[in-house]
């Protein structure tokens, strides 16, 4: 069985706060749950903090026995060098998801500096990103990694 | 019946000639047929250029019809305002796709002048991607699009 | 009853360690204490913490129901995304207070990311700025914003 | 009787003709009776122009003999040596205000030459920022000036 | 009879497309219609292509016989070098002309590498701009060019 | 009857010294009371200063009643935030002017922070671009602006 | 016998027309013709488009059975990342060749993106280069290649 | 007896899981075991987090009674503004020590944001940068520091 | 007789106000009236002014018939294109003079705009600067300027 | 016997003659005495020179047999691409040493050109870094060379 | 009798001892042994120096009677305005090599510094690099340079 | 008697070689003596070379035992760390001299590294500047030295 967690970084708790309308469920935490019925064959964790450290804590915790890291660092993403490093070290795959397309907003957000180590990136597609991540790791992740 | 096109840029006409190894078919028409099948439900194209223009010229051409554009723009990706111009310019949603994760290779890869219009991006996926775009356009595109 | 809180960011607990000899009082503490006896009219609350993401805590726990934020994010000002994201997540006004004049120090304490998403920035006065502030939340606050 | 004067750089005559509806008076002329009034024991003056030039001339004329000058510098904030070296030339505290919030602005607002020199800022706070700045000077000009 | 060519380039073949309420045609074919009959005296072309390499061959084409060049490079404005040399290497003079104030968009709009070898530049008028250049090619073609 | 003032800022007033031999009349006065003939149904004025804040007040002196003004800033072009900010106050559309092709001169003239409020910029094109720009005044204001 | 094709890029093709007075013979055609006669043992081969698509159309179709390519990518040398990648993805050596010495020109023409993935670079010799890349490809392709 | 305490940054927990063939020992506790032994005369304490406002809390907590901090801050060597801060508040010296050579990595660990208040820096050494760092605080603290 | 003008630019004329102790005399009127005796065979003028516009236009004055300009632009050195259009319109050599190092000082001082079309530059020998200006213009204006 | 070099770049002749009441010696040279009498049984060896090109051949001299060198590059550390070559060149390792803390001083002494191939850095510890780098030579590098 | 001197920069003296097995000769003496016999028509002159000075004294001595100079600058390529002048004060033609393709490695190798006033330029082929532009000596100095 | 010593930098030496119509004497070495002629009652010295090393020796021979430094670093000005910290080393005052504006020729001519240290600076006056610095030293040693 496959097991699989959701590391979600500053902010990202107060999603239901301030889109119920569009998502159709009041929280993050909704949204999980929906999805971890749908794929009921996973073992489906989810942590959110919004304390950078206590991020490096859970990707440490989890990086050497889990089978895939979904991660959307938030704001960490473009100043953390500590966030880049602990993708490194670990050896979990790691899949970094973004709601909104960081490509169309502020100058600042189009580098992402944890995305280095990531296996790859997906952003734009809403919640939606992350149903996507999970598929990658249960379709794909048993043949080769291709590269560009 | 939903349309949709993939449309490759430079060099992503060499694919099958270098990994064939790797994907398990002979070039990316290979891959699309498969994908085509997989997905028959669906009125799915594709073309490729090296040809800036006639990428430009193909979004035009479909991209007031069609209910999706599957895009990898390659080497244009960060060079290409005309490009950026484009997308904008049709009403079709655009996901843009990179085989590999641009976050990870030269500094110039990082940008991407064409994202900015696009609806999302996924890249770091090898051919992946393309399905990953496709499953999305397929299970998401009725629902409203989310916002960061 | 206004209720107003004063967050402050890392070192600014040591502010009564070192300078006991200009403001007459041992720390911030004491400071706050004869602020809160002055505006005994308001429910004045007071949170310091060294963690980024403790600070984003506070935001969103306060942000939602509090009159006012009045906010010195120390040497996080110039670097956290993640609290320029905070601060524009949550729906209480912020004001941004610094003790000393940013723009006669570094170059790179010139810029202030949390800025974008506060109603105004106070710095250069000593803590006379966060009374500034707090006024300015008592006198102004009812009246319309302006702009420019 | 403390003397205090407002100066007002590039464009700040045109106030009352935008905004009236916001400020509940005319102009900045309006406004600066108002302020007289309410106080009533400071002798205070009030200069603009659009010359960069006059603006020295204003501060060389009062910097050696007032107690504090309340300074917008409107657009020349960012583009002027000359100004930030005549407030470092004269003996007078300055106080910078800004009425919009500079932070919240295009990139190049964010940079204060003029800053460099005076003994604080206040922006974003609209007209208010006028009347927090002449407090300043009233209530905490006698104690010393803290650093940092 | 003066021969003069409008060129065209990536995306303007969309024009009518989009703004028929403005500008009170179906495309710019149209308004090209409209201005070839009322400067009946002068041998007027239209080109357009989306292919950055065909706008240089159209360049070589015309660009030692032709009276005028009035060029759009749209999206090539800035990023072609080889548009740049094209216009260098031939003897018509060129006009550039763009739609929109380049002043007024992106930070990368406001730099024109083609604009290096014309003889001038028009933004900012809508159509306007290429009876702007027409203009100026008939009435003051004959004078002296004079240098700023 | 339309009114239409031609701004001309810093060193201007020594077009006539120094290009006599070029434009036919010994300085721009000469050149502006030939186009007053021209165009006598226009009430045309005409103000230069090579003072900042004099074409600042100039700005505003006009700017809310002219139908038209035509700018050439020299000089503060490529410095001047406070003359961005007035073109940015007034109500009249501001057109403006260079002489020389800004694109084909030093790096720092390329950029145009007054442009930015502008309806539109001509450059290049000598004297006839302050003509081209009456021209577009009296031929297009009536219709509707178009954008990009 | 050894098969090596000349490559020539954007506004290559006006050479003749522009210099005849320097080479002896009307175009690059001629002096193709003469080297060609001088190296009658070589099979030589020679194409020019000004099209960036058609340029890597062509090094896909010649860069994987011919022993070389002489390529001058004119003005895309210094933005195409596509023929950059076009380059890397073909298995022929490439020697890139520019007429001018790009370190004595513009600022932007000293950064070759597409000289990364090339054997080397021959710069500033006139159409001489190309027989100098010629007599490379000739003399030393046998021997290994060094590293500085 | 001297009190030195080592305290370690971001992902400094993984060094004994990544490199035990190299050290000779299972984590960075046992390298402190055998120091602590090695250095008995020595009061000496370890402290590690991932939490950047933890290592603040810290460096507040023994920075004004311990004779020497050794302080390998990580990845937040190159980001934290607030880090700097605290080593600036307290009065013991701080020497930084890294385990890389950071001059010969990426761009972004060339500059040490926190070494700006540290006495020196070691970097490059392994675990031996630590017990350098050691030494120093031994060996030459008592003789007055030296400058450039 | 030759014909000589010190013109003055921002904060200069507080010279003796602020360092009457250094130089001997009051004012820098003081200092040009010791100048005027010790060089009474030549005709010496002095300007100053805060204003750009102003020093603009006495340059423009006296620009066409003076032998020599002794220029300090103080502020506006660093800022004023306008001030360097000036300078290269009028025909009158202009010696640039600064009382401080400006290599010394902060970065932003370190570049001159007006210096480009002066003749050369004195800075750091405080007013014995125009001293040595004046000498240049009465020894050595009459032989050829060397270049380089 | 280990065989150790200490070269250092320019301006260290000079070191004696500044600071001889902080080291207690009168120059590097009784440094090196102490050092050498100190460390019997290392042939320790120094040399000194000014000039970049003969530090280079110093180190081609030395660099294919000594066990290790000790370089204080001085002002070429951040501006000698030469002397980084130098040390690829070699096969002895080299350790950098700076009195100063580089990290503390101007912008452009915080990079390290030179830093690139050496083993590590040691800087900020005064002529104390010297026997710093001794030690390592002596006690650690037998062992292997850890990495990050 | 044409004569002709290669001037080698820093680090090139050692050569052979890196690379025997590539070139079949024991250093760059050997190779230039070979490339004198085979042109013995030629005055062939060799001199290396690790000394930037020593270079520019030989360029000096060589550069008014030679008929043309083989320099390659080595490390000083990218740093040495002295060197650039010194090219460009002599009168003997200069051809620089560089045994790397430059654009193949490090940001800062992509600029030549020393190109600007040499006649063209050879890199990325090894000791080849040295004939070939001994041959455009030989060969093509007598007929005109070519431009761009 | 005052010690004055001329320090001259690379390419200087071939002054008379290119300027002889100019300057009315052979070479550096004639104007030397021409100068040493008209001030016998100064003890003047002269040094050239193009080797920096040999420079900083010079600079260090004199610099604590002369009473001014007339020194002119060449292209070594905006290159030369190592000169910057000598210059600071030393005590004796230094004036920088250049021939040419620097300030009028290409950007990376406008920073002086070396002037930073310098008493001043004197550039563009051709061969004058030298005799301008000694005028300097004669009469103005002895007063005080300026600030700004």
């Amino acid at each position: 069985m496959l097991r699989i967690i959701i590391v979600n970084g500053p902010n990202l708790n107060l999603l239901g706060k301030r889109n119920t309308e569009i998502y159709g469920h009041d929280d993050f935490e909704s949204f999980f749950q929906t999805l971890k019925k749908a794929y009921s064959d996973v073992q489906l964790e989810y942590y959110q903090s919004n304390v950078e450290g206590e991020l490096i804590n859970k990707l440490h915790e989890k990086g050497f026995s889990f089978d895939g890291i979904i991660f959307n660092p938030g704001g960490y993403t473009h100043t953390s060098v500590a966030l880049r490093d602990a993708i490194e070290a670990i050896s979990s795959p790691v899949v970094e998801v973004h709601i909104s397309n960081l490509h169309a907003r502020e100058e600042f957000r189009h580098q992402s500096l944890t995305g280095f180590h990531a296996r790859g990136m997906i952003s734009g597609f809403g919640l939606a990103g992350y149903e996507m991540a999970l598929s990658y790791f249960l379709d794909y992740m048993s043949s080769s990694t291709p590269q560009s």
